[in-house]
């Protein structure tokens, strides 16, 4: 009895590294198949260079929406079709300025709106400049000191949070303007949230309160921050002049582009492979989130044309308007809901571009266990881990369904030097980076699709 | 008794995990010294815009040996010295000319000769081009071929490979006018080594063998490699016109610089931190390895701005002459061994600054599983394993002496569209990436001094 045990243990065992030695033959064709032959490069080359910056209701997000579609038919996806959604429609308007007089002198500052600011009155607004480090100096100030003031919020990103940097500096744009506006406020500037000291300021959204004044939000260079606290630290008199001329328009209709290869076996239990398309409207959204959209076409491409079939349905998605709004995320999680569809696993790339070197997992402790199972399959890759925890803005709303949520996670200490500013090109992107990322997805999508989960 | 040895077993762990704690807590510490107040970025800048290339025994690289030692001194080590070594001098002379005649038409090309070439005539070389993809392509045609003809080596660094493709293609810039000179060439060019379609040339050493020709040896830029074996194809007369003025003068003396830190209580095990401090003439020599050398100063400044007394001696060493000779590596080791030295571990950054992903180490199977038990001190800090096998070449000389050998691993995918290449300059390097690896070379430092091996 105890042989026929060890000799069914010995045929299982056998077949597990069987199953598993297929796996990493068939992973390496995939990877061949994409380092040799992608088409995401030049896929980002055209939404970078030919659309550009593609900001939620926008021609060029028009644009965008069609040049994917064209994308995923010629990457040979069994279906492509567009997933209407209504999504806020904001321009920037012509572009600002912001000017510090000082010392009998002026000098203009690279300032930006934040993205679904209020605009300034058409004159502009001259005031006085309050700068406070964090929110807890603004709250000791009087509010008579603040009353007509522009509050500058001159928080850095901290230099010795390895990860985390950006949630942290983050808050200042977000929350700044309801912060400032409460103290009596009549604009807010923020330095720009990056780890890097240059010229470029960097946008991003920003909210308002009911019941709190709505004042004109802007973010200034690292080095015009740097430039302007110095000069308040002198205590002459500086006064600075601020214009926008942001609106706010009626919503607009817009797309999720999709493209799937349906499953041969269970087509109805889907994977999603997603990224992205609008951008900012100052960058051409190169690393945030170009990269992640020609990424999951390149997971159909790949796929096909070694003409594997999957056994369940992958999906590559465009989601629109997850930069100021997630209007794609939330319609696409409420066609699913409202199809009955089944989403067992959705893979989010939002994060640039860059070396790939963990994807995060969010599931079931048996699902994670069965994912993390992959993780030496993908080591030659140079994926270092599955981890515990991931997933991505536009799937998120899928999470309540019970999709098991991953997020591909580069390496992200250069991201935020581009992150929604005018540096974030298709110079930017490595190809190989880009094409490595790219597989990760492709890998992952294609062993959920083959073993269920 | 049981409860006893329970008990001792107890305190073991409980002391363990203290030593632990205690070590997360210090390199806590380290880390936000290197990322809050590092002058590696700094230093980096100093060495690549006032410094700038710096091939062994050029002026440039004596300047780079008196201002590493002077950053030594500012870093705050004990003991800042210059240790002699002869170095080749090789000198490009003018820039060279690439010129191709074809269909009455004329073309420059983008080229470079490669390091250690010999200079063509003064007149220069025009010859018919003899394009081949690999040794076995050029082993296949008759000597009659090829004699009198220059051959064109156009072999693509493979994209498939993700990691390994310059070591399978830099046998062609290495082996190539060896191969090319016993079938009778009269001069080789080779592609650049670079997975990059652009128009920088790459240089970088080349060979002879004795009892073989020497014929003059080029890298040409990829785009040009490309365009070039498109007219080849089309079979129209294509004349290449060649020409450079290398010369290599008598070897000159130059040095190692090192500063150290004693060892508190066991000053004679000494612990190596290096790159290499010699550059390509071409370039800024950023990351190769302008990095290494700031980043092993910083091992340095870091632990005594902390005011820490590490156990066993710390030495940073800026080597000099890897690119063309490793006359520096030889030498130190060579006044190792004739000092008597006890060289514990030696761990060297010489592959870009990019950011760490692992460290790969090499020792006794004691050794190793040792510093793979410090793992997860150092995932915190975005470097995910300490792999099996490491090195470089700088320390290699050590090996021998029983020293435990490791190499700081980055992400390597862009490492080769600036490597020897007029665009490896300070701004390919990103600050946080190069504290990174600063980080990691010091903190394992930290734990070896203290530790032991």
């Amino acid at each position: 009895m105890k042989r026929k045990i060890y000799s069914l243990w010995l045929c299982l065992n056998m077949a597990a590294a069987a199953v598993a030695q297929t796996d990493a033959a068939l992973l390496q064709q995939l990877s061949d198949e994409i380092m040799l032959r992608s088409t995401a490069y030049e896929n980002l080359r055209y939404l970078c260079k030919r659309v550009g910056p593609r900001l939620s209701g926008s021609p060029q997000a028009q644009k965008a929406v069609e040049a994917t579609a064209r994308m995923l038919k010629e990457a040979g996806a069994d279906t492509v079709y567009l997933q209407p959604c209504m999504v806020p429609h904001w321009e920037r308007g012509a572009k600002e300025q912001g000017i510090v007089t000082y010392a009998g002198k002026q000098k203009a500052l690279n300032v930006c709106a934040l993205g679904m600011s209020i605009g300034t009155p058409t004159a502009g607004i001259k005031a006085g400049v309050i700068e406070v480090r964090n929110f807890e100096e603004l709250e000791k100030l009087p509010d008579a000191t603040v009353k007509g003031k522009i509050v500058f919020f001159n928080y850095a990103m901290r230099p010795e949070l390895i990860q985390g940097g950006y949630g942290d500096a983050v808050r200042y744009r977000s929350n700044g303007p309801v912060a400032a506006a409460k103290k009596g406020a009549v604009a807010v500037m923020i330095r720009s949230v990056t780890h890097s000291l240059d010229n470029y300021p960097h946008t991003g959204t920003t909210r308002y309160d009911s019941g709190v004044t709505k004042i004109p939000a802007f973010a200034c260079s690292t080095m015009d921050a740097e430039w302007l606290s110095k000069q308040l630290k002198l205590r002459m008199p500086v006064q600075l002049f601020l214009k926008s001329s942001c609106k706010q328009g009626p919503d607009v209709l817009s797309y999720n582009v999709i493209g799937e290869i349906r499953g041969s076996e269970k087509p109805e239990e889907i994977i999603t492979a997603g990224g992205h398309l609008d951008s900012w409207d100052l960058a051409e959204g190169a690393h945030d989130d170009g990269s992640g959209c020609v990424q999951s076409i390149e997971v159909i491409r790949a796929i096909k044309a070694l003409g594997w079939k999957p056994k369940r349905t992958i999906r590559a998605v465009m989601f629109m308007n997850e930069e100021n709004g997630l209007r794609g995320g939330t319609a696409y999680a409420a066609f699913a809901k409202q199809l009955n569809e089944q989403h067992i696993f959705a893979v989010e790339s939002d994060a640039g571009g860059f070396g790939v070197e963990t994807l995060g997992v969010s599931g079931k402790p048996n699902q994670f266990a069965q994912i993390k199972s992959w993780e030496s399959l993908l080591r030659p890759y140079g994926i270092y881990e599955i981890s515990n925890g991931g997933g991505g803005a536009d799937i998120g709303p899928l999470k309540p369904l019970g999709t098991v949520m991953c997020g591909v996670n580069p390496n992200s200490q250069r991201y935020f030097d581009h992150h929604h500013a005018a540096n974030d090109v298709f110079e930017a992107v490595n190809k190989r980076e880009l094409e490595l990322g790219a597989f990760s997805m492709a890998a992952i999508c294609w062993l959920v699709s083959q073993y269920g989960l």
